[in-house]
C-alpha cells in the first residue's frame, strides 16, 4: 500500500513558502507505517498537474494532494483529479449549506460568487467537511486507486487529515501500527543520539526516529503488531529505557506540548505563575495561553520592553540597570522577583536578552539572553548564547524559559 | 530554459526534516526568472532516483539535485546521474587534495576510508569546490541538458550555489525578472480577486499572483524586461491601479510585514502604543516586538487573563465585568482606556475574546472577540466572530488588532 504526496501551488514553485505540508504528511505516513517513495510539487497548471496526477496514480495506491481547492480560477486540483480518474462534477447540497453557514456569522456581508465553486464535487466522492474553511476535502476511489484531496492552509489541512483521513488510512494497513512520542527538552539532538545510539542502530520493532524541533527533540517509537495493545507492550520497555537514560530531559511521553506539560505541573502542585518579558515581548505568555484552561495557573503577565517599564512595573532598581545594563543576570533576577511581588503569583519567569540585529557590544553579542525563575524565595538565573535571527533567538528563549520553569518545579516540589 | 529541482534523501520522505532547500532553490530560480515546473523528493534508492533523474532530464533543460553526495553507501546521487547521462567515473586529484586539506585541521585524527569516494567524479564534469564540507558540487553537461549536483546541508549548499551556480544560471536568461509585493489586510482573498479579476485575467507582463495568509492577502506583481529599471516601470502603473481599487486595505507596497507597517506609522506620527490582552495572551505584543527598534513606539504591555488582573492593572470596573462579562464591548472599551491610563502611551489596543474550546454560551460562542483601540480620547470597538481552533482564533484576533490600529492612525492622523 504505497502512498505518494503531491503539493499543488505556484507559490511553492516560486519559493514563497516552505512545503511544511509535505513534511507533515510524510511524518503521518511514517507514523502509519505506509511507504512514501515520491513527493512532487507542481503548480496550478492544468497539463502539468494532470501529468503529475497520472504518474502518481501509476506509481502509488494512495495519492494525497494538498492545495488548489480554493475559490479562485487558479484552483484546479479537484477538476484535474476528476479528469484523470474519470469523474463527473456535480454540486453537493450539503457543502453549499456549509459554505452559507461559514459566511453567515462571518465578517463578510456577502458571499463572493466564486465561493460556490467549492460546492462542486466529483460525483460519488466522499466529501470531508472542513470546519476551518470553505473548501471541503475529497476522497476519490476508482479501480483500486485512491486520491485524497485536501486544502492547502495548514489550519484546515491538519484537523481534516487527523479527524477524517488518518483513521481511513489506518485501516489500509494489515498490521496495526502504533507509535508513541517521547518528548525531550534541554539537550541537543546529537547528545540524544549519542545516548541512544545502540538503541537506534539496533532497532527493528519498535523503531526509534528522532525529530529535531526548536529547542526540543521528539523521539517517535513505532511498533507494528496485531493490535494496539500488543504494540503498546512492545513500546513500553523502550520508553522506560529512554527515560532511564535521558532522565528529567524527558518532559512528556504523551501527546502534549512543552507548555501543556508545564501547565500540568503547575496545576499538580497548585502553583500560579506570572511572566516578565523583555526581548520575547509576550511570546512566553502566549505559549502558556496556548493551553486551554490555563486561567487556573496563569492570570496576568507583563511585557516590560523599556527600562522605564522594568522599573515602574517590576521595581527593577535604577542602579542595577545602570551598573549591569538591561541584559544582565542581575536585571533578570530583579525582574523575576518584581513579577512575584507585583502580583499574587507563586512563581515568576523573566526573560531579558539581545535579540538583535542591532544593539550588540563586544561583551554583549546578539543572542545573549538571561532567563530567571523566582520560586520559593529563591531566584535561579541561566545565561544563554543563542544563534540565529531575531525570531529564532526569541523562540529559543521561550523554550528555555518554559524548561527552566519545568525543571524548577521538579526540583522544588517533586519528591 | 526550464529548471527542475530534485531533493534526494530518505529523511525528507520520512518527514524528519522540512525541505527548505527546495524553497531556497525555487526562490533563486524565481529571482533569475527561470521557470521551475516541478520539484521532486525521492529517497536514496537507485531505481527510483534513476527514474526521477530521467524524467527530470526529459522535462527540463537544467536539473538541480541536492543531497546524496556524502561519503556513505546510501549516497548515490552522483553515481545515478552519471549512469542516466552516460558518464564514466574517475578520481579527481584536486578534490582528493581538498579532502586531505579539509581533514588536516579538523577534529578527526584519520580520514575515514569512505571519504575518498567523494573524490570520484563523472569524467568531464565541472567540479565545484566545497569549502564547507568534503563533497564537491558537480555540473554534468551533455546533449543540451545540464545536471547540477549540490550537497544537501544548507551551510554547504547556499555558498556553493550563490558563488558558483547562480552566475552560471544568470547567463542562461536573456531578460531580467523583477517582482514587487502589494500587501493587503482587512479583506479576504476572494474579495480581492473579485475587485482585480479583470487585471488578473488580462495579465501577461507584469503578472499578478495572490497569496492568502492568515487575515492577509499578498499580491506579487512580476515583470520581465531588459533590466530592473524597465521592469519597475512596467510594475508601477499596476501597483497604482491596485491601490486605487483596494484603497486603505493595501498596507504596504514594500517588503514589510503588517507589524512593520504599523510600527512605521506609529513612528511617523510620533505615537507610542501599549497593549492589553486577554485571550491572545501576549501574541499582539510579540508581533510588535518582531520589529527591530520597536522600543521607540512600544515600551510595555499587559496580559490580563483573569478578571482580577483586568480590574487591578487596567482599572476595569467590577460592575462592568459583572453586568456584561469579560468578553464584551464594554470590557474591551475599558481595557483600552485603562491601558492608556496605566502607562504614558498615546494609544492602547485591547483584545478580549473566547478562544475556546471551552467556555462558550448561547450568546457568546467560541470565536467571539472584541478588539478596542483607544486613540485621541476616543475608543473604537470592533466585534468579530472568528472560525477555527484556539490558535487560529487568536492569530486572526492579532491581525485584526494590528489592522484596527493601522486604520485608526490613518483616520486620525493622515490628512
Amino acid at each position: 500500500m504505497v502512498v505518494e504526496v503531491i503539493s499543488v501551488g505556484t507559490e511553492l514553485l516560486l519559493g514563497n513558502i516552505v512545503n511544511t505540508n509535505a513534511q507533515y504528511l510524510a511524518e503521518k505516513c511514517a507514523q502509519l507505517g505506509l511507504p512514501l517513495y515520491y513527493q512532487t510539487v507542481v503548480g496550478d497548471n492544468h497539463d502539468r498537474l494532470l501529468d503529475a496526477v497520472k504518474t502518481g496514480l501509476n506509481r502509488a495506491d494512495v495519492l494525497i494532494l494538498t492545495g488548489g481547492l480554493g475559490p479562485t480560477e487558479d484552483d484546479i486540483t479537484k477538476e484535474v483529479c476528476a479528469e484523470a480518474m474519470g469523474f463527473l462534477l456535480v454540486e453537493d447540497a450539503h457543502t453549499r449549506e456549509l459554505i452559507e453557514e461559514y459566511f453567515k456569522n462571518g465578517i463578510y456581508k456577502e458571499i463572493p460568487d466564486n465561493n460556490w465553486k467549492q460546492a462542486i464535487v466529483p460525483e460519488g466522492a466522499t466529501v470531508l467537511d472542513n470546519h476551518n474553511g470553505t473548501a471541503p476535502g475529497l476522497i476519490l476511489e476508482k479501480d483500486g486507486k485512491t486520491a485524497v484531496l485536501l486544502p492547502g492552509p495548514p489550519n484546515e489541512l491538519y484537523p481534516l487529515f487527523e479527524e477524517q483521513v488518518y483513521p481511513k488510512l489506518q485501516k489500509l494497513r494489515p498490521e496495526t501500527i502504533f507509535s508513541q512520542m517521547v518528548r525531550v527538552c534541554g539537550i541537543g539532538e546529537s547528545q540524544v543520539e549519542d545516548k541512544l545510539i545502540d538503541m537506534i542502530d539496533g532497532q527493528t520493532n519498535p523503531t526509534i526516529a528522532p525529530y529535531a524541533k526548536t529547542g526540543e527533540v521528539h523521539l517517535r517509537i513505532t511498533a507494528a503488531a496485531k493490535d494496539e495493545a500488543e504494540a503498546r507492550e512492545l513500546i513500553k520497555p523502550v520508553v522506560k529505557e529512554i527515560k532511564k537514560r535521558l532522565g528529567n530531559a524527558v518532559y512528556s511521553v504523551k501527546d502534549e506540548t512543552l507548555e501543556m506539560a508545564v501547565v500540568r505541573l503547575l496545576e499538580k502542585y497548585g502553583l500560579t505563575v506570572t511572566t516578565a518579558e523583555s526581548c520575547t515581548g509576550g511570546m512566553l505568555a502566549a505559549r502558556l495561553v496556548n493551553v486551554p484552561g490555563v486561567s487556573e495557573v496563569f492570570r496576568e503577565g507583563f511585557i516590560t520592553y523599556s527600562n522605564k517599564a522594568k522599573k515602574k512595573i517590576l521595581d527593577v532598581n535604577k542602579a542595577t540597570l545602570r551598573k549591569y545594563g538591561a541584559v544582565s543576570k542581575e536585571v533578570a533576577k530583579e525582574m523575576a522577583t518584581g513579577g512575584v511581588f507585583a502580583t499574587d503569583a507563586d512563581v515568576c519567569v523573566a526573560i531579558t536578552g539581545l535579540a538583535g540585529p542591532d544593539g550588540a557590544t563586544e561583551e554583549k553579542p546578539v543572542g545573549l539572553v538571561y532567563i530567571a525563575c523566582y520560586m520559593k524565595d529563591k531566584v535561579t538565573v541561566e545565561k544563554y548564547q543563542f544563534k540565529g535571527n531575531r525570531n529564532k533567538i526569541r523562540e529559543q528563549s521561550v523554550v528555555k524559559a518554559l524548561d527552566l520553569l519545568r525543571r524548577s518545579i521538579l526540583e522544588n516540589y517533586s519528591k
